[in-house]
């Protein structure tokens, strides 16, 4: 089953994938508050709104609001050979605010106070019931679907200091989408990640090789704080960034750039003057 | 005027303090909700709900669920020099859940996992409307208050890897509180932060020694991401924190710890075993 946030008529709604159609699930303004009932999949098979045909349709970001949005770094053998750091113990965590996110074909503005917008393509998870000091094989059933994010980074400032953060929480910067597909359709360790910057391949690898996979991930992050329905994961980059790059490679606003992952779909982002 | 969230009745309710009373704004279930109302001040000084008795009334985290929690690192030159780094030329940014928060006196649980607990004086803000891409000067006036935080870190994770926010994040480890103070009754360049454990006199500091003070916050955040109403900023901690004494110290289960800030208030945290 594959679910999305759609735009509709000025506001959002939930929605399923029905052949080339979506099917709004009504009564639930997106994602995220339908994966508060804990009957969310029977309620997205139930859904009976008017089919949209999904040719037209604009999505919104895949979970408009969620109450957490955990981000992993350097969980990707070949990201942190390159960023030149030895293989870690524990995963790095780093958080980002709700405005942070858009739309998966949303475009993205290069800010005007750093030049060194970069691409981040990920897998992401969606959790799907409460999950507070949970073992990995509890974990697992704690996600209710993959989506994939752009974690578009503004470099200048996100080495300003030993923090992360602040190249990380620009306002409408990080695109993730454009569906969440549920797992008994996607198996993340056989799946591929690629990034395109005006459709060149610019991150190419296995959803496999994560140092910490997806179910490892949740179990770790509950051992601190409850994980609860409709908090995303962002499970980190794979090698091949512009920052890491000989030249360095930044994007520019008419740069367009994609992630794609194989099972799940394809985002596109317009970079645009500020 | 001081403004609090007062738990009543297994739910809770936004307060203006009129003398040795708890005044409850009706309709508000928290301060966070009052502060989304452009009129704000006028709701709470028209507050006419039943008069609670300060001495017995329960205090929640000053905003339960704010939008953003930002917090700041390295923000006092004491504290930088004790930590080894130099004075830095652009404030250390990181997040916080919303579930990290817990009341001003709340206990707070010595994680099994990490014996290296330690305390850390706070002034928070308050945002009391939106602010993006504001002046300094225009964000004074976005500040709807202050309040203080025991920004409660467990050390060893936090040192685990090069991002802070795993010894940040654990559930209802962050005491806020007891109250706002609005700023025509508290001026934080003239004021004082102390840390008391068990009495003894840990941090002691003067808040109008801030490197970068709330209204220089309040504007570089503004820059990224908009600050919205009830979102709160951890405005970072003097010198005296554990970690950095000879021999360093750490909370146990049975200590006490005390957060006061000349003007806001004091809160006192039991630390608990799990």
């Amino acid at each position: 089953m594959k679910l999305a946030t759609l735009r509709q008529n000025g506001t959002t709604v939930a929605a399923r994938e029905s052949g080339d159609n979506w099917i709004p699930i009504r009564g639930y303004a997106d994602l995220g508050a339908l994966l508060k009932e804990e009957n969310w999949r029977a309620l997205a098979e139930a859904a009976d709104g008017d089919p949209v045909p999904a040719a037209g349709a604009e999505l919104e970001t895949v979970v408009p609001a969620p109450g957490k949005v955990v981000c992993v770094g350097l969980n990707y053998a070949s990201h942190i050979k390159e960023m030149g750091r030895d293989l870690p113990a524990h995963p790095t965590l780093f958080a980002k605010y709700a405005e942070t996110l858009t739309g998966p074909n949303d475009p993205v503005t290069a800010v005007a106070e750093d030049p060194e917008l970069d691409w981040e393509g990920e897998l992401v998870l969606v959790v799907g019931s409460e999950a507070y000091r949970v073992t990995e094989e509890e974990a697992a059933d704690r996600i209710a679907g993959y989506s994939m994010a752009n974690d578009i980074s503004m470099r200048g400032w996100q080495f300003r200091t030993k923090e992360w953060l602040q190249g990380k929480m620009w306002a409408r910067s990080t695109p993730v989408g454009p569906v969440m597909v549920t797992p008994d359709e996607f198996d993340h360790r056989k799946s591929e990640l690629r990034t395109r910057v005006n459709g060149e391949v610019m991150q190419k690898h296995s959803t496999g090789d994560l140092v910490f996979p997806p179910e490892q991930l949740v179990s770790y992050i509950s051992t601190m704080i409850p994980l609860k329905p409709g908090d995303i994961v962002l499970t980190g980059t794979p090698g091949g960034v512009g920052r890491a790059r000989d030249p360095q490679v930044y994007l520019k606003a008419g740069d367009v750039v994609e992630v794609e992952i194989d099972g799940i779909g394809r985002m596109s982002s317009d970079i645009v003057e500020p």
